[in-house]
């Protein structure tokens, strides 16, 4: 997030605050919300109503935070894809051509690990069904991960994205069949043993075999 | 489909036939209507009785053919997931060290081809979102792939799976990108040239670098 936490983003209408909307938590109680209603029901059954009721403010200052319901999922998603928005870094520090093992390790981590499993769970089904979700997500990978790893890469621009998004196809691959659709034996292999076959394929696609 | 068209594959009640109920293209006529009913709305929403309005029958008939909504869905993703089904001939045929090419070359081919990308988008989008389409698809990768195209390989059978698996990670991840959520340069990159990439990374997982 690139505004103060507490600042609305744009305002629409002027909704009257009772004691318990105001407060320096209430951004972050919606966000907590938004986060929540969207990985329980998905970008098109989720509602700025139902974000508003489980926040326990009314829907307009929803809105008022926040904007649309676009906006909200947004802003909801880059809080939960947070964890995968360090990935850009796994490639950036040390040596390249250990990148390739910093970066699938890196996210095994974050799919391991049920508390940032979930989330990611949410978003990668909101963007598969919902187009306005998919742009969303589209966004955060292209801005967030291509362009910063492909960086590290001395090659094009153009060169260095198509490759880094051949890796991140073999580890969102990885993801959908271990952790989504639970295909075995992919779904119970050990880590380190499907990490150790997977590494050096991502390496080969980031800086050639 | 094992049964013969027109062969009911479970009796639940004896719902009386009318005229344009009847005929041996009725059971065709459901398939289709529920291909495109669960194609449209996926799993969740669609319902057992919007397939029998738009096959212009009684929600009884659909019963009667098919048996529940789950069994319908398992019918119907059968046939939208034909093509695919066709996938282990690709490794099957010819030369083993040439099987990554071929298995890249005919999923690419899949997906390219908008008549038989539809109905796989819709399957992907049903199998991430709901538990009982991720068990029909689970059970059709596991039964009509893996384990098809692992007997190629000369290994023991739980690694033959494995490395199958891996295999279908990465063209997994690559329809993921390119296809679904449609990230940029992967998404309008020209096939052959990814094709030329993707192709030794397959055969790398399924016969090793």
């Amino acid at each position: 997030m690139s505004e103060p936490a507490g600042e609305p983003v744009r305002r629409r209408g002027r909704p009257s605050r009772t004691a318990a909307e105001s407060g320096p938590g209430t951004r972050q109680r919606i966000l907590d919300a938004a986060r929540e209603e969207f990985a329980e029901r998905g970008y098109d059954k989720a509602s700025v109503r139902g974000i508003a009721k489980a926040a326990g403010v009314d829907s307009a200052l929803v809105h008022h935070y926040f904007g649309t319901k676009e906006q909200v999922f947004a802003a909801a998603i880059e809080v939960a894809f947070a964890p995968a928005l360090a990935a850009p870094r796994a490639v950036e520090e040390g040596p390249v051509d250990l990148a390739g093992e910093r970066l699938t390790r890196f996210i095994f981590g974050v799919w391991e690990n049920p508390a940032t499993r979930a989330p990611l769970l949410a978003i990668v089904r909101s963007a598969v069904n919902n187009e306005t979700a998919a742009k969303v997500f589209r966004r955060l990978i292209t801005a967030q991960l291509l362009s910063r790893m492909g960086r590290r890469l001395d090659v094009p621009e153009e060169e260095a994205e198509l490759r880094v998004s051949l890796a991140a196809a073999q580890l969102v691959g990885i993801a959908m069949l271990r952790y989504v659709v639970k295909v075995e034996p992919l779904a119970s292999a050990d880590a380190e043993s499907v990490i150790a076959r997977v590494a050096p394929v991502v390496q080969g696609h980031l800086t050639g075999a």
